[in-house]
């Protein structure tokens, strides 16, 4: 196996050591020590993979997002060739939200990270530039569905936008057991019902 | 002063110290010595307040919940004697979103505190039990708008409320600097047109 592989491999082991020490203890038990002892490495061993608690943070965060987006991309597969906006907005949703194991561990890592940005600068900046990212796909993807007619001419792209991923404040109530992934599920198929009503599409 | 207000205030003044704590270094270092040396006092007094730093964080949270309470208060009662279901809501949302340094303390707190709850099963009781009571309010609100026209009939009251409790998904958004405080009043003034379209209230 080439070395490269290999330390991506090792540093992928380690980020969902970290996520399981999140999961059960909470970020501020995440330190290099713990998540070392998590998986089952010595602390001098870890550090050759991540220098300080704050990259092994960051790329824990930046896995986490990359498992979600690939769940996504494989949902948005089984859509096929040319799905409907609303489904690939549902798709997005689903899987942001913890409504699964896989799920749950990136939206608790998001959690932790928000936490963590609220008082250290950097993870700020990569927070933020992480979720502003999200919103410009967001935001071209309900430009284009205003294009193509299937959301109403007179609907603010920008404000839809922002509604829509507003929505992840269910990440809270499920979470918490305020409301079950089903109720959740409705209340996303509602709003998505109510953005992509009175749409006319050409096609 | 009486000795019970005195220990009220005395509490009040830890918990703010708490609050500038979390606000800096986060929830992680709000240990009751930190806390201590934060409100001027010494550890072994601030025992006296407070056994232990969960006793804390849950009085802590339980206060950023009632100022926020008090500030809605004041502004529903600006709004005279029978005022619009719509402005009931839009207050309560404006107030639990951080767009101002004393709703920021609380969102914060909250961030704070359902990121213990999730590996605290005694602060996950807590928070849930706190939701529920602020979902029942809104639930109750929405029925009443309904049943009083405002809303249209055939809206499904418990999932209007619970796309209400998501857009407190903002507060990440705002906090990350992702939707200007702007942005996210007239995102959420655009939810509730949707939410009171096609109402036609008998009086």
């Amino acid at each position: 196996m080439p070395k490269q592989v290999d330390h991506r491999e090792r540093r992928e082991t380690i980020a969902r050591a970290l996520w399981r020490v999140v999961e059960r203890h909470g970020v501020a038990q995440a330190t290099l020590r713990e998540v070392a002892r998590e998986a089952g490495l010595s602390h001098g061993s870890l550090q050759h993979y991540f220098a300080s608690r704050e990259a092994m943070l960051s790329f824990a965060m930046d896995f986490a997002s990359e498992q979600t987006a690939l769940r996504v991309g494989r949902r948005l597969a089984e859509l096929g060739e040319h799905p409907h906006p609303r489904d690939v907005l549902r798709a997005m949703l689903a899987e942001t939200l913890p409504l699964h194991p896989d799920a749950r561990a990136n939206s608790r890592m998001s959690a932790a990270y928000v936490l963590e940005a609220l008082h250290d600068e950097e993870v700020h900046a990569r927070a933020r530039s992480g979720l502003l990212q999200g919103r410009e796909a967001v935001e071209r993807l309900v430009r284009q569905a205003i294009a193509d007619g299937h959301i109403a001419p007179d609907r603010d792209p920008a404000i839809e936008t922002d509604l829509l991923l507003a929505l992840t404040g269910f990440t809270t109530l499920l979470e918490l057991r305020v409301v079950t992934p089903e109720a959740a599920l409705a209340a996303v198929d509602r709003h998505l019902d109510g953005l992509f009503e009175g749409g006319s599409p050409c096609s």
